[in-house]
């Protein structure tokens, strides 16, 4: 029997921030003590990760530590085999992002909003990270006069373009990923959706080099199917990373455990990143975004990051068996979801042909569709009665 | 004193649907009888509206009828000088779509919608409209296998490139507008936000003949801010058309008229459209896509649509005086509202300059952004209070 | 294996009106054809049901008919052995209910719905059922001056006193359950969740009659955690009958079969209705109210009805496999979830003995609280890995 | 023209600790300097406030500073003629309750909270506060199995069955509160709604003593009315106090201040609260629970305090307008919301007569409801166009 014990070649990343979040909310304090960023590195290698990934803030809060900080995280990667995939720079934090960063209303912040995040793509690239993420917590407003949504738009934009340029400039092999959230912490949260963000990636100067980190419970905090929506991203080459989680639904962003919250979804998810039955697949690092729950000491940190390694290689597993069944392989034919890749006019066709031609219409609004015996095959797939 | 009687001058228009809804739901049949299409034109125009739309089935859903009620609506929109500004298709309606239309897992049912959308535009060009809107209610799942995602991609773009180049070869003046949805009826549809829709446009082959007629409460349905939202599809130059109406917030689609549900909503909505404090506006018809609820008799359906017009000249008239009011200019000027339009990096400077700066980090967090006294103005504007 | 077939000792009921609903919905006419409540009778029992559930209007929608089709019903009762554990009233289809029916602004609409209400429970009765369940699906309104809620509460508790009384008079073997549900058909319906029926119910004259049917989409609607809601009805030993199905959180009501949706949810359903780990459980009949999607055919809607039975069964088993599982029962222990059944104050002890006491607030502050570790045992016992 | 300016007589009170809220959230640190409790007091009685309340932990946070904040307290209410109408004790901040409090899994918790909630409740009474709050933030779970929902509410009413008792045998004038809420900072949080709690109170042992709290954002989140659920709650004579802010529907908790949000709702806040068309009223303090926004400099935190009295003037008025407009009046009578005080079974008639009636089910089916209209009515009056 498979024990999931995830290998480095599963590719999974972890967010230092994640493992490292000591508790605070709205609500209280922190219930954690601080962990050592480079011991978390070296117990995250431990559990079977690949990667790591981290906001400037969370490896080097102090700008005095900052050599020494790097010297021993280097060291701890070259120990563990470890690689940072990714970084990310946290431009919500500090009172000074409290209206926004890139697209604050003040100019002052915008420029030092953009400095850190320049400063960032230095320390990234020079640990080798091929992706920058940029999640815009606080771009947005509780308000409707507060922003004007159009000229936050343009900054957006003018800040990508400037970024982007500045890697092209250096010569670095890094590519941006947006990360779009609805809302909290601010009321309504500009790039609101995976949609949102793909919209305003086609405008820039250069779309190639940007596209999404989007996260599990941010689509599902605004009802949004989360597989759907990867699949969208894929279609358009724009899943460049990805953050696993759970959620649910509609409430405050939980950051579960990935497989925690909405379980079907993370089967769908898993099928989606795989590719599994469509064309194209996510080849990235798995990456996991998740808050080990306040209550939990040290113990349930550790456990809640070993289960989102082990949720996925299940989900892994039941995934691909899902696909080689032959009773699946039959539903899925039998519901016609194969004939959709062919396309509706056919070749050397005209629009008039088409017009043309008969259509047996109650015929086919009576015909059967077979998705209720295709879903009750995936479901007892993911529950392991198959 | 206003006393906001609509004139045409206004730009009112109304999905002849609205009005005709019959209150048919899921839990009980019609409650009201069947309105004549071509008599709601005439109240219509009564009541003070510049247009009407409708999908074919509506008007014409008995084809032997066809030239009769053609004939009788060309009269109507002749005596009353109502355009039709829009017409759209109906292809989630009749069982023959159940899985879908033009993303139908079934290639004969694709064809069929196809060649319906086609005939409608045709009834469209004839009848002058500019705008064809394609709303897509049933295309999408309930569960996760039964729709390959990119396939149900490709085959919208390519339907949509198919209505495209037949416009074009027509020689139609016609624009698309895409209408997106989260959910219901389907479990999930594709497309499901204003910014998911703008993304696919922009993949097509002519993405400056498709743009957006979002919808208040298809987008507060995932929790998302109308006003963000169109204000993006401003931004992109994809404001289309655009449907007004009112809803609470994520539950079933309510189509309650304009002004009910989230009032504020609405404020910042005319605002939105108005261009009011930004660079874009819309300049197309107002356009009412509601539900008058099913326990009213007829009175009641005429009560909502004068609701929704009603609703729209005092907002609007609010959302005039509120951007006019020199304590707003004010407290604008004080939230550093009109700032965001000056771009970050200053002419001529390089980033390099921009890393050397200083800022003052902590003098930048205890600043004071002044948006709950901006927020207090305009909610007394829209109290009247003010 | 087990093959999860089902036996009437399952005690699995079906509302006639689930397999028997036709698709018509807000966008559409239905989709499939009437199917005759006696021939789906016979079905159902060779599905492995032990019971059918009904309103008046799904078997008798025809006052002509009545006793012709009572006496086919009766018969397949007897040839099948089928129970009719519960009947309901349908107050909710009929135009004449589209303002509310037992609060009903109009009094003849009031009278009316009790009159159907009463005649319905002497033919509940007369069948044998137990049961009789209360939905008020258009008891409420979308508006605020339209309801009166404090004058409707007099109403309905005014209502389901004389119900009450009718029964006692009658000497039938009968109590009620209502069944809440937080909007849809109307903006907001009266006694939304579970707990707002159970406050209501402890101010009737009778309200050891009065019980719940709660639903688990209907919770789900409102965020809410179902199985957090039948166990508070279980503690007020008022969970008299219930409802199982499917729903994706906030949104329209789904109606999916049990187990599809939030499967995670289902598992706790279950468990809680076993009362598993807990002090009371559910003893009543396992009822299911699910709509097969409209886009299936007859096929379809079988497939879903066969679905809710297996996944139940395959859930029950997988909650009493981790209920015996001896690494729950230590990670039970660990997490303290045991002594929460021990008072908070001790036999004998005085408040005053309580507040003399110390406390290691920081120690217990920093105690390890073992729920990660617990809910992945759960989890993977859901997925079938333990 | 009404200045909207607060007096004592309008009974507003706020919570310490929201104008002192710092800012700190799960995704940055505070954003604002602490405001001396003693200070905000001073502060608030100028801006009209006729109360204050706080939790234990807002007030003296440091026991050894006790008697000398205790002290200049008590000075600035002497100073300022300003009420301590409520107490709350903070059961949720501290690790220590990082699990729950009341209903914490482990004994040692479950003993230090009721110890710290009786030692605030001897506070609360030598400052003469006649309502002790009790939110229960942390008495929940994210997970299934890591709570039995039954023995919580078993230690629920073990505990207020003896801070009851307590409150008796001090013979100190004083009720309690209970403060629902869905979710958050728990995953599903115990008596999650208003009606939740209401049935919890029926079953104590001293159900007069105990009433609710609620707040309108708490009910928002979960989707639901909040003017209906406080009519409930009155119906039930169990609205000691209320919670007053604003929210946008399902998503995590805004408290923004009064009339923010859903405006709409507000004004039906108020008029449940006046009980204006219905029997009974609330007339306790008017309580503001709100954050001003984190982004907010000191300036704003008290524009918002003052937004906060000022829009529940604003309403106040704008309801008494509407409910004495002859316009609503007739409105009201056409839509018949007045009748359904009269019961629905008559003097002297029986359950026979009312069955033997006839009604005229089409023609009432038919009938107009008048509901748009009224509802209109009640719009212009919020906007001030009437």
């Amino acid at each position: 029997m498979n024990d999931y014990t995830p290998t480095p070649d599963d590719k999974f990343s972890f967010g230092l921030w994640t493992v490292g979040w000591q508790g605070t909310d709205v609500f209280g304090p922190s219930s954690r003590a601080l962990l050592d960023p480079v011991d978390a590195t070296y117990k995250l290698a431990e559990l079977g990760a690949a990667a790591v990934t981290f906001h400037d803030d969370d490896l080097v809060p102090d700008d005095d530590q900052r050599d020494a900080v790097l010297e021993r995280f280097e060291k701890a990667l070259s120990d563990t085999g470890l690689a940072v995939e990714m970084v990310t720079t946290n431009l919500f934090g500090h009172p000074v992002f409290k209206e926004g960063a890139l697209t604050a209303n003040n100019r002052e912040v915008r420029r030092y909003a953009l400095a850190k995040a320049l400063r960032n793509i230095d320390l990234a690239a020079s640990l080798g990270a091929k992706t920058f993420v940029l999640w815009g917590g606080r771009e947005g407003a509780e308000h409707g006069a507060a922003k004007d949504v159009q000229a936050a738009l343009d900054r957006y934009s003018e800040s990508l373009n400037l970024l982007c340029a500045y890697v092209k400039e250096q010569g670095y092999d890094m590519r941006f990923a947006l990360e779009p959230k609805p809302n909290e912490p601010r009321g309504d949260i500009l790039l609101p959706t995976i949609g949102h963000a793909l919209a305003l990636i086609a405008e820039l100067d250069d779309p190639d080099m940007v596209g999404l980190n989007p996260e599990v419970g941010h689509e599902e905090m605004a009802g949004l199917n989360f597989a759907h929506g990867i699949s969208q991203a894929l279609w358009h080459d724009k899943l460049f990373h990805v953050d696993l989680n759970g959620q649910h639904g509609p409430r405050f962003d939980q950051d579960l455990r990935f497989g925690a919250g909405n379980v079907r979804g993370a089967f769908w998810t898993v099928d989606a990143l795989l590719g599994a039955g469509t064309g194209k697949a996510y080849d990235g690092y798995v990456h996991f975004d998740f808050k080990p729950p306040r209550a939990e000491a040290e113990d349930g940190v550790w456990e809640s990051a070993r289960g989102c390694m082990r949720n996925y290689l299940i989900l892994r597993d039941k995934v691909q068996a899902f696909r080689a069944d032959p009773d699946v392989v039959a539903a899925l034919e039998a519901a016609e979801v194969g004939t959709l890749r062919t396309p509706t006019l056919g070749e050397g066709e005209s629009l008039a042909d088409l017009r043309a031609a008969s259509y047996d219409v109650e015929g086919l609004g009576a015909r059967s569709v077979g998705q209720e015996a295709l879903d009750q095959l995936a479901l007892e797939h993911l529950m392991g009665v198959r």
